[in-house]
């Protein structure tokens, strides 16, 4: 039988596997019926290895298209398409050529054609048409950025300049059919976000654009007040879209794994944003609630903790959380938690979280040196190193959360 | 159809019935085949709702016995009981008299005859009668505080001084039997810790105790080093014990309310301890994953949080946990979080706890501060009071810790 860190290794690989963008965009073209050829569209930081994996997916069903990502993260050519690099996280002239270029060629398709578009984050940036000078933008933004508005008012704003966002580079395909996948690194999917959204109907209104242009006096030429007075599209019937490495993703593949290794599995959330040691805290005593009614049991949560400095230590939230756990469970034979950043990453560290059990407590009491006195300095690094609970995975070459699971042996 | 408030009031009706001294009592009494006749002893600060609630379901079945609880508790005579009052934390010469007497009732007894034993918190002091002389006991209990020594540690040296505790008022009943009706108010029900466990097999032992005295180098008499020296029981094999009015029992009231207004019930937690807005940011985040789903759930929590004061306003624990989740579930038509304290009061407010829905925040926002401002104040209870999010019980006569639901309308 597997002991419970040998399952928690498992249930890790198999999710980051799961995130990846090859395996993302592999999944998600095997969902749909794509027909015999289609032109790919890939823009944002991950554009290079989605359309790599479309490539190896789809080889020359791939007739032509555009790959849009940022300053060196092309890695070589693929297939027929043009891989073009641009500015990031402030658009260029290079952004603007690029998207003039995929205009150009998805302007004349017919109904009978298909836009496989694959965006990643980033692709706000790197794919951009303004409506307005270049310099006028500029200004804009950086009056937005001192005013104190918020993402969603200055998404607001910003979508109604540009030619592609907010729904209308899907308009521009038409009558060509949209097949989007996005891989997606923003809580919650919201798909009007990611990337300012150009092939998803835009759910802000002219009404919001102005008044959020009124509230916080932006000075605006009569060209961008003409701008923010036009609607951006409401509904699509050209496209369809298709999720893929989420941190939703992350959970599921946990839970299938999970099952297979024979827990029961409880998804508890995709959204976790509380604080790293609160939520380790909370996870502990869901374990001990559970404790003695013979179930093997695992709880899995995604999404991003944070962590309150209180110390100077060195850590990472999900070794945090799970250094906080290990107090929770101190002493249950039975039970472990584990928390692992996707991108292979927690903190300034080299670890990606951290794995506890109920003897965890106990070896850093012998050790000299108790789970809370690393807790209160922020040191969960330290601690974990010391007692073999640093979990390793070096880059992932994703990055969809954090995943969090509390194992339970009945 | 009842609106999601009312079926909170219900719940919190149903679950604070289920734990009150009387119910629990006479629960725990249906629960177990007792004899024709039996002898009282009810130790504790609801030793007199508790012996009330034993008469009121037994009679004239109770031949006599005695209620020791702390001075100002007492609230009129019970059939044959003698009622006594005593101090409370710290023992006093009416502690000593009460169980002095108690020890002469239930000396003669015979193996034919059962001890009814109803014990709640405080009964510590109430019930006390030392080996050592009560300056001595004082001048130990006051080195054991100043040493730095915990809980437990302390447990264990004062256990061996004491004729009634870690589980000898038992071995003085026998051959009599005991029926132990616990009533818990301490998180994990551990009962050598309840009352010190006057009926309950010690875990503790004399190395234990010894090891205690000399590594916090207490000044003992010979008389007092004898009494470390000297086991308590570890095991009773006359005692029945029955836990009730616990946090558990809270949860499970709130489980059958859940499930008999529709709601698929899942008890997380029965011993929920981190702070109290962090504990409503997840379940706000399980809320929202949960979502879409088309499933109708209560995810219940019993337990008790902490607030980490950062502001100067007025609330308590459960207003904190509800104010901080209503910002997790802002603008969802189909969710409500509820918190309150199974005592009636929550913090140094008039209020039990706190009910928020997908509205609480928008109103909040529309009444010109929003929901963030009060709890970065700590003042959930102004922010409650402001939208009709306060719950009001007036004290419910007993104090079972806190029960936190979700609920969800799929």
């Amino acid at each position: 039988m597997s002991t419970m860190r040998e399952d928690a290794d498992r249930i890790i690989r198999e999710a980051i596997r799961r995130v990846q963008p090859d395996s993302a965009v592999k999944s998600a073209l095997r969902q749909k019926a794509l027909p015999p050829s289609v032109h790919l569209v890939a823009v944002g930081k991950a554009a290079w290895q989605m359309a790599a994996a479309a490539w190896e997916e789809l080889g020359e069903r791939i007739r032509g298209g555009i790959v849009i990502t940022k300053y060196g993260h092309a890695r070589g050519p693929i297939g027929p398409l043009e891989i073009r690099e641009a500015g990031h996280p402030v658009p260029d002239s290079a952004s603007f050529a690029a998207a003039d270029r995929t205009m150009e060629l998805v302007g004349g398709l017919s109904a009978a054609d298909m836009v496989l578009f694959l965006l990643s984050g980033g692709g706000s940036a790197l794919f951009e048409k303004p409506l307005i000078p270049a310099e006028e933008l500029a200004d804009i933004t950086r009056q937005l950025l001192a005013s104190g508005a918020d993402i969603v008012e200055m998404n607001t704003v910003r979508k109604r300049l540009s030619a592609v966002k907010g729904g209308r580079f899907a308009r521009l395909c038409a009558p060509a059919q949209v097949y989007a996948v996005v891989l997606s690194d923003i809580l919650g999917d919201p798909l009007d976000m990611i990337a300012s959204g150009p092939a998803y109907p835009d759910r802000s209104t002219c009404d919001m654009a102005v008044h959020v242009a009124e509230k916080y006096g932006l000075r605006l030429s009569e060209q961008a007040w003409e701008c923010l007075r036009t609607e951006t599209p409401k509904t699509l019937d050209n496209v369809d879209t298709v999720i893929t490495g989420s941190v939703r993703q992350l959970c599921d593949s946990a839970r299938e794994t999970a099952a297979a290794l024979g827990y029961e599995p409880l998804v508890l959330t995709d959204s976790l944003c509380c604080q790293a040691k609160e939520a380790g805290s909370f996870l502990a005593s869901m374990v001990r609630c559970h404790r003695g009614a013979g179930r093997t049991l695992a709880l899995i949560a995604g999404g991003e903790t944070v962590v309150q400095l209180t110390g100077s230590g060195l850590g990472g939230r999900n070794q945090e959380l799970a250094l906080a756990a290990a107090i929770g469970i101190d002493g249950l034979p039975d039970a472990a938690v584990f928390s692992v950043g996707s991108d292979g990453t927690d903190g300034p560290t080299d670890a990606a979280g951290g794995y506890v059990d109920g003897s965890t407590a106990a070896a850093l009491r012998a050790l000299g040196r108790p789970a809370e006195a690393y807790l209160a300095d922020n040191d969960s690094y330290h601690a974990l190193s010391a007692c073999g609970g640093l979990i390793v995975t070096g880059p992932t070459g994703t990055n969809v959360n954090d995943l969090t699971v509390a194992l339970l042996r009945g």
